[in-house]
C-alpha cells in the first residue's frame, strides 16, 4: 500500500489514470522491458526503477524483494498476451487457448520469458517463484476444462491440469526446442487430437 | 575416412575395440562432456581433441565441422539415453518411452542438451543442426505409432508425428520449464490421455 493513499474503509476506486496505478504499470513495464534485454537473472530493482522514472524505495515498498517484481511482472504481461478463452465450446476455447500461447512465445517478452524459466534452475532464489508462476498459469487455463465439464462437453474427473499440459507443452515445445513455428491449422489439429485421442472417438 | 584405413572393396568388418570406432567413441564422449560442462555454445573441436587424446586434425578429418561433430554427439548420447521401445502394445510402448525421456532429461547431459537447444536460437550456425536433430528423433519415435498402426490398435492415418509430439513435449516442458519432475505414474497418464482423448473412450 502506497503512504500516499491511506486504507479507506470504502473499496478503493482504482481511476485507470491514478496514480498507483500508473506507477505500478510503469513499474511492470519496466521490468518487463529489462527481461526482454538481459534476461530475469540480471534484472535488478535498481535498473527497472531507473526505466520506470520511480524511486527505488517505491519499488521495494510495493514489491518487496526482486523475486516478486519479477513474478508480478511477468504473470501481468502474460496474463495479458495468453487470455483464457471462453467461447462455450471446449474445442474452440482449447485451439483458441494454443494459438494465443504460440503468439504469446514469439513475441520477444514470451521468447524471453521461456529462456528465462529454462534458464531458472541455476537461480535458487527464482525457482520457486517460476514454479509459483508456472502454477498459478496452469490453474487460470484449468478453468476451461471445468467449464467444459461442467457443461457435459468432457466427463466429470476430467484431469484438468494434464489436459492444460497436452495442449500447453508442444506449443511451448516448439517455440523453445524445436524452433519451428506452429503452423497454421496445428492449434486445431492439437485440439482435437487431445481431446478425442490417437484412437479416435 | 581415417589414413590409417584404406578404403577397402570388402565391407569393413569394425571390430567393436578396432582403433576407428575407439576413436569416435573417445570423442563423442569428451564432446558430450563438454557439452555438459559448459554449454554447446563453447564447445569448441580443440577443447575436445584435447579431451579426448586424439588431433585436431582426426576430428575435423571425421566430423569436418563444429556442428556435425555437436550433432553426432547429441544423438549419439540421446539414441543410447532415449531408446524407442517395441514391446507389441503401443500404451506400453509410450509409457516406456516418456519414462526414458524424462529420465535421459534429469541426467546431466539431458539436462545440458535441453538447456543448449534452447539456447540455440542464438547461434545460426547451430540452428539448422538443432532442427535436424529434433527431426531426427521425432522420426525415429514415430516408429512407435506406425507399429501400432500396423497392429491394428491405432488407425491408418494417424498422425505420427503429431502423436510423438503430445507424448514428449509434457515431458520435457516439466522438464525444462516447470523444474517439476514426473512424479510415479505420469507416463502412464500421459500415455493413456495421449490414446484415448480427454472424451474418454
Amino acid at each position: 500500500m502506497e503512504s500516499e493513499e491511506p486504507a479507506s474503509p470504502e473499496p478503493v476506486r482504482r481511476r485507470p489514470g491514478g496514480r498507483a496505478a500508473r506507477v505500478r504499470e510503469a513499474v511492470l513495464a519496466a521490468a518487463a522491458e529489462a527481461v526482454i534485454e538481459h534476461g530475469v537473472a540480471k534484472l535488478t530493482i535498481a535498473d527497472v526503477a531507473a526505466r520506470a522514472g520511480v524511486n527505488e524505495t517505491t519499488v521495494y515498498r510495493r514489491w518487496g524483494t526482486r523475486e516478486n517484481l519479477v513474478l508480478d511482472a511477468l504473470r501481468t504481461a502474460s496474463d495479458q498476451g495468453i487470455p483464457v478463452p471462453d467461447t462455450g465450446d471446449v474445442h474452440t476455447d482449447l485451439t483458441t487457448f494454443a494459438t494465443a500461447l504460440a503468439d504469446y512465445l514469439a513475441t520477444p517478452l514470451g521468447h524471453a520469458v521461456g529462456r528465462a524459466a529454462v534458464l531458472g534452475a541455476d537461480d535458487p532464489a527464482l525457482a520457486e517463484a517460476w514454479r509459483t508462476f508456472w502454477q498459478a498459469r496452469l490453474d487460470q487455463a484449468a478453468v476451461m476444462i471445468h467449464r467444459a465439464v461442467d457443461r457435459g462437453e468432457l466427463p466429470a474427473g476430467t484431469d484438468a491440469a494434464l489436459a492444460v499440459e497436452l495442449v500447453a507443452a508442444p506449443v511451448q515445445s516448439r517455440a523453445l526446442l524445436g524452433h519451428r513455428a506452429a503452423e497454421p491449422g496445428f492449434a486445431g489439429r492439437l485440439a482435437a487430437a487431445v481431446l478425442d485421442g490417437l484412437r479416435g472417438r
